[in-house]
């Protein structure tokens, strides 16, 4: 399983590295919501559920959209450490991520507009069981860091152009 | 139902202006890769499945990381909308999200350190079926988008603190 995933990385690698007009790739969610703060989403062929817990005014259908954002965040750096361990022949036995975001509600709420409407803090750890030694650990945790897409959108702002159309889809 | 919705909205907004230190809150997500580039994430009592395509080296078992950013964006869009338009008193018929995500994947492979790993761009459409005129629409997505926590978090940097911790959790 690992070395074949190694292959793929290093021919992706290769790929991207003589090709650069292949790197480019564009994805896409499509959401409607359905019932007071309940959304339903699709992802290609995926289907998910997002909603507000009870007491930001929702049915608990799902996870909200803060909690998926944490969610996206830990699987992702989770996959970049798979990825850069298997490139760098390193096995990771297990890795897992616990996270936790902390928000001002008078942001979201529009009760002080000086406060953020998002987490104005992340937090987290990650568990690694892994064939490595310290000094390969602290080398493998700054290239997860330098390279792994959710951590780079929040760390750096994305152009994001919302236009606003009149009416059902 | 909106009229609950609205007064819940309302009683939540003088709850916090009367008390900003009942305003902070903590979300938390705990995820662990199970096999290849899968992880299971848990939610509260939420669980879902965060998989890459197999283009990228995954199983295809779910919406991969940068999927569900987009997907926590446009149910976060949608819920703001409701919540702001039920605020002011506007019925909202039906919401719907349509986005998607430009990536360079050099970045994430690490073949080209000068392109980012995120998204370099984010375009959308929300269509909104509403009782409101061309003059209110606009002043209700101004509100949105000042209000709106997943995009808030991608147009202004987090501080996210990260810890490494070597073995099983």
């Amino acid at each position: 399983m690992s070395d074949s995933l190694r292959e793929t990385i290093h021919a992706t690698q290769e790929k991207l590295r003589l090709g650069p007009d292949r790197a480019r790739a564009t994805f896409r969610s499509r959401s409607a919501l359905v019932e007071g703060f309940r959304s339903d989403v699709a992802v290609r062929d995926h289907a998910l559920v997002v909603d507000e817990p009870p007491q930001l005014g929702g049915g608990d259908a799902g996870p909200n959209p803060i909690e998926l954002l944490l969610a996206a965040l830990g699987a992702c750096q989770e996959i970049t450490y798979k990825a850069y361990a298997t490139a760098l022949g390193i096995t990771v036995r297990r890795v897992s991520v616990e996270l936790e975001g902390e928000i001002d509600l008078r942001g979201f709420f529009g009760v002080d507009d000086t406060v953020r409407a998002g987490f104005d803090t992340i937090r987290g750890t990650v568990h690694l069981d892994a064939d490595a030694s310290p000094a390969q650990l602290a080398e493998l945790k700054a290239m997860v860091d330098a390279h792994c897409p959710v951590l780079d959108m929040l760390s750096t702002p994305v152009p994001v152009a919302l236009s606003l159309v009149d009416g059902d889809a």
